[in-house]
This record gives C-alpha cells, sequence and structure tokens, in this order.
C-alpha cells in the first residue's frame, strides 16, 4: 500500500537517522520436516484466538494427514519464512515442481527482536519461520466453480505489527487461486478480533454479516448417530 | 426421534382414519447423469437464500467440477430420491463401490403432492429426486484431523415439510464422517433462517456466534493481485 507524501520531503542533511535493513521474505510449499513449526504456529493461535480448549492437534496427525495428497487438489500448506539477508538461488525448493517460492524484500525500520528465533530457525542457518497458512480447495455451489478456504493463518507475535507479512501470505494463496481460474478465496474471522476485521477489509474483503457457522463435533455425531438408527 | 405417548391410545374402533401411506427414501453418491438435477437444485436453493444475484454456476462448470476427484477426497454429493414403492434391488447404485445407497421407510400422512414432479424424475418411473448435499473434507486445524464441510444442503419444498429429509441427508454425511474418522461436520447458515437454525440446534450444532465469513471474489482478487504486484 503506497503511503502518499502531503508535503516535499526535508533536506537530505536533516533526514534523521533510522537503523534500517531489509527484511527477505519467502513463500514455499511446506514439507513435512516443516510439521514441528506447523504444531507450533497453529497453538500460538489458538492461544490469540481463545480456543486453547479446543487445541489436540500433534505432530503425528499433522504429518499424516496434511501430505497425503497433492499440493493445491487438498490441504496445503505454505510457509512464510524471513531472513536479513538474500535467500540462496540453490534451494531445494527453487526446484519444486508444484510451487516456485515467491521471494519479496521489505523494508524493515529496525531489526526484529525475536525472542523465539531458536525455536523456529528453519534448515538454512539464518532463515526463521514467521508464519504460515493451510488452505483447500472448497466448492462455492452458487457459482459452480471452486474456491479456496484459508482454514488457518498466522504470523508469529514479534512480526505480526508487519501487516505486510499476513499480505504476503494472503496474496500467495490468492494468487494460486488466480492461477488455477479459482472463483474466490474464503476463511473466517472471530468477530471481536477488529485488527484482522479492519486489514481484510482493507484487502476488499468484507464480511459477509448475515452467514453463521454450525459445527458438530466427533463425540455428538456418534451420539446422534446412535440415536437415530436406535 | 422417538415421540412419548403420554395418554394410553384409544381404542381401536375410534382411531381417525388417514390417507397414510409410506414414502421410501434414499441417499446414493450423485452421478454425472445427476447434474440437471443438481443444477436446479443449487438455482431453488439460492432462491430461497435470496442470492439469485450470485448464481452463475452451469450444468458444464457442475460436470466439470464435481466428479474430477474420487468422491470423499475432495467435492462430493449425494442425491435424496423418494418413491411410494420400495426400491428395486438390482439399481446399478446398489454396487456402486465407494458407497452403499442408505434406504429408509417414512410413515407419511398423506400422499406429496410434488408439482415439479415431471423435472425431478430420476431413471426409474417411480422415483423422484427431492434433494441433496454437496460437501468436502476441511481441515480444523487446532484439531489437527480431517472434517466435512457442507457447502449445500437442499430439500425440495414440496417436501420440506417433512424434516426427517433433511435430517436424513445431514445424517448420511454424518456417518460417513464417522466412518471415516473424520473429527467433525460444519457448515454455515443465514441467521435470518431461524427455521434452519432451530433445526440444526435440535440436531445438536448450535451456531457458533462469534465467528464471521470474509469473501473476496474472483474479479476483486485480480484487481488487488495486480495492486499488490504494480
Amino acid at each position: 500500500m503506497a503511503v502518499t507524501a502531503p508535503h516535499p520531503p526535508p533536506p537530505a542533511s536533516t533526514v534523521p537517522f533510522h537503523c534500517s535493513s531489509p527484511l527477505f521474505t519467502r513463500v514455499r510449499l511446506a514439507v513435512t520436516s516443516d510439521v514441528p513449526h506447523i504444531h507450533k504456529l497453529i497453538h500460538q493461535m489458538a492461544i490469540y484466538q481463545r480456543l486453547t480448549h479446543l487445541f489436540s492437534a500433534t505432530e503425528s496427525s499433522l504429518s499424516l494427514n496434511l501430505f497425503s495428497s497433492p499440493p493445491f487438489r487438498s490441504f496445503t500448506v505454505f510457509i512464510l519464512e524471513v531472513s536479513p539477508i538474500p535467500f540462496s538461488e540453490n534451494s531445494p525448493h527453487n526446484s519444486n515442481p508444484n510451487y516456485t517460492p515467491v521471494v519479496r524484500t521489505l523494508d524493515s525500520e529496525l531489526p526484529v527482536d525475536d525472542p523465539e528465533r531458536e525455536n523456529f530457525k528453519a534448515e538454512d542457518e539464518n532463515v526463521v519461520v514467521a508464519g504460515f497458512v493451510l488452505f483447500f480447495p472448497n466448492f462455492p455451489s452458487l457459482l459452480g466453480k471452486p474456491g479456496f478456504f484459508v482454514e488457518a493463518i498466522a504470523v508469529r507475535d514479534c512480526y505480526r505489527r508487519k501487516e505486510d507479512l499476513g499480505r504476503i501470505l494472503l496474496l500467495a494463496v490468492v494468487n494460486q487461486a488466480v492461477k488455477m481460474d479459482y472463483c474466490q478465496v474464503e476463511w473466517a474471522v472471530l468477530d471481536w478480533d477488529v485488527n484482522a476485521i479492519k486489514f481484510y477489509e482493507e484487502m476488499g474483503a468484507p464480511i459477509l454479516a448475515e452467514w453463521r457457522i454450525c459445527i458438530i463435533i466427533c463425540d455428538a455425531l456418534r451420539v446422534h448417530k446412535n440415536a437415530y438408527e436406535s
């Protein structure tokens, strides 16, 4: 988002000093070795959403279910990584036949203080996992064409104030939808999460005010199944 | 759902006469020849939901997209049929390796007056398509296991007052979820559709009041893609 400059810039000699350094970002397809990071990110999302009482994902359930189909045709995860130096062009991720990683450079005002750096270190020494998005095809029946449903999207706390990172993740899904001629991208948001709602509205994704979500969890399913069949 | 009988039944000679006949119902996997019926049912759902301005599904878009993957692993449609006589045991649907049709008999107080019978006649002369459900796997990330998302469910007007038909369709999805060890079944409902909400709540599926849905449709996607990349 371009910021307009209503006033002329100050003379060069008066520009204040900033400890500025670029932040290199990469969105790539997740691989099985990302599962420990994905698991931690989902847990952090549960904390943010005040839903830790529902958190029961395990590393093994994620490993079992997230990589059993080709990407984009079923459950798919993109990993967002950041690095203070450019990403290696020889990375094995660059030869993934299903997705070419998207690399962008952001102006960063200050180095990010990342207290969990050790927990989220990627294979490459300088690279840190900063977020993820989990999505899968859905089928808006009125449109009669597939779209994507974004089930989970999260940027770690220390990177969250940089809203460009959330935007980069969501736009990676959007661009994939456009590439596949899919009709839309859809997701759910908590009504008290005003920052997220503002962010989505600024991206051109207003809330559909009339829709509500219903859910039956597995145990209730079994109870009802028995009740019906008896 | 069993109805309790708080009073003893009246003597046989005083039981009032009802023009009662059973209604045979069958839930089976859709096949490509069902597409014209599915298309009409989606259109009727759009009318009911006051969303005809969004209706752009065509028979060819449905044919192209609904049968390209094995059922239950991607977009899946169940067809609900009704008949005044029992379903043939020699039906080719009974030998579908992916799903054995579920047949039930309902007590019906009166024959149903179906003004659209000709438009919804099935291959078998006595059988009429009464509804459908379209669903696909989703991935509740906090639970770390797949579930089903019910994208569309509809029972035709003249059968809608028989709430058992909606229940039969939804329970067919529920039973399939339980069979596959999926964790939950989820769907969206319009907040003004108090009958549907009451029906779902009675089935043990309360509204998740805090969640809202966001959407970006395709044209907006392209605009944003360009805005971002320029």
